[in-house]
């Protein structure tokens, strides 16, 4: 069926060239008042851990559907070194504007990686429903979103750089599923969204990976790093144990299933991220953990059977989930927390302070979740606009569509 | 056959619940005199590499079986999760006792990450023979045997306690030899104890991966790191060069097994354990870790021909020869070592200082060894027990039993 | 036809004995003036990067043809951990010739492992078609010719030892693509000698991690590690985006080709290593990682079709166009960069001393390559006589001739 084949061969290739020109003469007359991007900062350990995690780990993470291995993989690393030079150019447009300050090349660089987490979220909720071209468009938009977004909190709301930055899952999971939803929806009889012990165990691996590297993560920024690697750390921990408890409890016959466990370990991670450098005691980072897994199984349960088909809403990898609720769950604990320890210390005293923090912190949330559902609603709608060449949903979460198979005779 | 599937879910989770439950209460309440967890302690790249090692290594290292796979990685993974957090309360116990002095958060958990490889270990003996429920209690028994067995040699026979913490592989795997000795037996037809090329090359990653990370492993509380890192990267080095020759010898035509690769490559790092800091010589290192190859080979021919069959033992993925054989061999090694250089150095004049060191030191392994093998049986035998709902022997080995499978109409 | 496979028992292990015994020995009887192994250099970090680079990376990164999986990775881990060592001798015998340096055993054994990405880049090129005594013999030659051809550099060159650790990748590949040459091309009619899609997946799993551990690589040795690490990251985010648009632009239909993506994304990596560390501008960095992409990807199509069938080459993974090539226009543009920069600086004025610098600089590179070709092929002539019982056509590519496989009836 070589007519049903969209051919990319006219856009993809110069799309992918025209922001590489971009990118390159971007490098060559740089901005003025910029400073040098060799300007010393000894950060490589950790910008090499989170680049690990996003590259290799999100990657293999992703890898959940059977037939969409290579795509999962291959186009999380186009999108991520794209990215990451997109990001770079931002940054340094954002420091010309005088909004933002510089910072040395290595930590911009790690800032740009850490960035990229909400373009790999937002592709897990469109995977294999949005062809090359679109993830292209929709991860540029979505990352100059995410810094204006970003810019907005710290210029506004005076929220802490370090803390900006925390947002990345809370945006990359609404993003997402704002944009899937103005997907059309798979046929019901497909089975191709389906995954196979083969790719589950890849995405088990890709999962691993990720936890291993989520205290990096969490601290690459964090100003006491001992407390956020520990914190996260022991959230993480307990998220794990939770998930595997609460797969055997609400499946039948109390066995485990994969897909719980591969959305609820990483929940204590994303629900400490906003808190784990200023938690002071680990049972409050372990209750998060808790929390963030109890909120990602059972949502899981709630989003597919009820929201979902409501919205007639499809989220191929269940980034809703497991990163959109824990993040709300973590946010909404940094509130919390934030209040409790400043009203116990001023012997709540002071609550009109109190109210300012409050306010200022459900702002913050507030503006990413709305501007991340808004503008993904309209991502969504510019990308099935028809110069896209959306796909057929009969060509839904296949390779082939994308990639060359010199080896479908030999078997899979 | 549903009737055959016991159902875990009336115990499965109330365990863990159960557990983390007692894990929560205890960081809230905790000790008194145990210092703070967050005190400085600058140890993260270190602990790192041994948490990487520990979950990723060991999880797919495991993965020798066809049909077993998610369990391998998946059950390995909760086991560690729990056990660390189990690690720290059982220390901090040790400190309100004052058998042991606090440590730093970070150097805590991570010697709790290295005592969890004896956890992992011992899996490997009952590996598909046990489920969760039994395992859960084996590695919960087994840690806190193996800090009672380290603080017996660490007060009454001063041994140091990063050497205490080196017999980690010699308990893991003749605890583990002891209790599988207690399963019964699959029977001979049953062919899902075998692998397949996928697994093995799953394992195979996860042997380079641990192998890779352990000079890691065995300088983490060493005094020299240095010395330390580079002995047991030549003694890796030569054990895996070893492993080859001896496979090539061993096996008809002259080919490689994997099985052989995959025990006998991390026999150097297993040997050279409780010397690795000690030793000044390399070639030292490198012809223990000649000698951990040779032992682990012959010994898989051996134990697997006479001494298995004899005792009806099944040691699933042999870490009696991976594992336990170099441990003995690595102990030794220490006690000649010792002794030849303190013999040295007095030039033989005091026999009685030096029969004393002997006596320390063989009274260490002879105390794990034998904690080891008799908690191991007594462990082995309460497994056992109807209430732990042991898994019939037909259906050993097989993911289903503890994992949703809906893809099974997919197709492996 | 058990007839038909060579058995290797009585020749493969014997060799691999003999040499670790020399080495053994060599450690044993230390040359006189060879400063001490343990002396201090803290290199663990920047070493244990790399070493997790060649073993696990290169293993898998080689692992494209379908049925040769397991002598891919495991090969490659018998021959880096064999070079190893052979390579520590070899340094030890240079520094007692007094031609070279003592440095610390860190250092020393970090340089070791990245001279043996040149013999893992060679086997590359015999992949499938030399048998491990083969393999063996050729490895050790290679790294002692390239420890001699570098130490001309250094000598008579005068060219710094750090760069010329550099020409790894350009002597690997014209090393192995001229022993290749020697080997007997395997009949069109087999096809053991291309990829599934599990292979590519695991090989795509190998090039990732290459990948993300390059920018260690590159930085071990340099002197100025934060412009080192950041060029290379420049070079290798752009190549990798220009992997994936010249992959589309090329294939039929505009879709991605995984062996495009595999050869080129490492393209910038190899392309900047000797200017890494003096380049002082980024986009300089991303402008070589874009020429590096497309001359792999159309090298690859010229090479393919033009001059391996006249030459009557058979190169299995490609090593030419992914390393070889790029490593030429990586020692040009070093060329070029070096004389623009002391070109600009003098005004163009001492013309005398420029062109000595291109003469050196030229001089290095060929000598590198010659030297590479020459003994290349006298090697690859040296591997065919009968002795090293060469494989028959009929049998390469294949894992049954090296590895026992007691799961054939399990199916793959």
């Amino acid at each position: 069926m070589p007519s049903r084949y969209l051919s990319f061969r006219c856009s993809l290739p110069w799309l992918i060239l025209l922001l590489q020109t971009l990118f390159l003469i971007r490098f060559f007359l740089r901005f003025p008042d910029v400073g040098n991007i060799y300007s010393p900062s000894d950060f490589y350990p950790e910008f090499q851990d989170v680049n690990h995690m996003v590259i290799f780990g999100f990657g293999f993470f992703l890898m959940v559907l059977r037939r969409y291995g290579f795509s999962s993989t291959g186009l999380n690393f186009l999108l991520i070194v794209l990215g990451v030079q997109c990001s770079v150019l931002v940054e340094d447009l954002f420091i010309f504007l005088r909004v933002q300050q510089h910072e040395g090349g290595m930590k911009s660089l790690a800032k740009a990686v850490v960035s990229m987490t909400a373009v790999a979220i937002s592709t897990g909720a469109v995977l294999g429903k949005a062809n090359p071209v679109q993830l292209i468009v929709m991860s540029l938009v979505e990352l100059i979103i995410f810094y204006m977004s970003r810019c907005i909190n710290r210029t506004f709301l005076q929220v802490p750089d370090s803390l900006t930055l925390m947002h990345v899952h809370l945006f990359g999971a609404y993003f997402g599923v704002a944009a899937t939803s103005r997907f059309p929806e798979a046929p019901p009889g497909l089975d191709k969204n389906r995954s196979t012990p083969k790719s589950d165990l890849f995405s088990l691996l890709g999962t691993v990976f990720v936890w291993v590297f989520w205290p990096s993560f969490n601290s690459i920024l964090a100003d006491s790093k001992r407390e956020a690697v520990l914190n996260t750390y022991f959230a993480l921990a307990v998220s794990a144990v939770a998930a595997f408890m609460l797969s055997a409890l609400t499946s039948k016959d109390g066995k485990f299933r994969m897909t719980h466990i591969h959305s609820a370990v990483l929940a204590g991670g994303v629900a400490i991220s906003y808190t784990a450098h200023s938690i002071q005691h680990p049972w409050i980072a372990m209750i998060l953990g808790l929390l963030g897994s109890v909120i990602t199984i059972l949502g899981s349960h709630c989003l597919q059977r009820c929201f979902n088909p409501a919205f007639k809403l499809q989220d191929t990898s269940g980034v809703h989930f497991t990163f959109g609720l824990p993040a709300v769950l973590g946010a909404v604990a940094a509130v919390v927390l934030c209040v409790v320890e400043k009203g116990i210390s001023t012997q709540w005293n002071n609550l009109s302070s109190l109210g300012y923090l409050v306010f200022v912190d459900l702002g913050a949330f507030c503006q990413t979740i709305s501007t991340a559902l808004i503008t993904g609603l309209i991502t969504g709608l510019i990308l099935n606009i028809k110069l896209l060449k959306t796909v057929h949903v009969s060509k839904y979460f296949d390779d082939q569509f994308y990639w060359e198979f010199p080896h479908l005779s030999v078997g899979f």
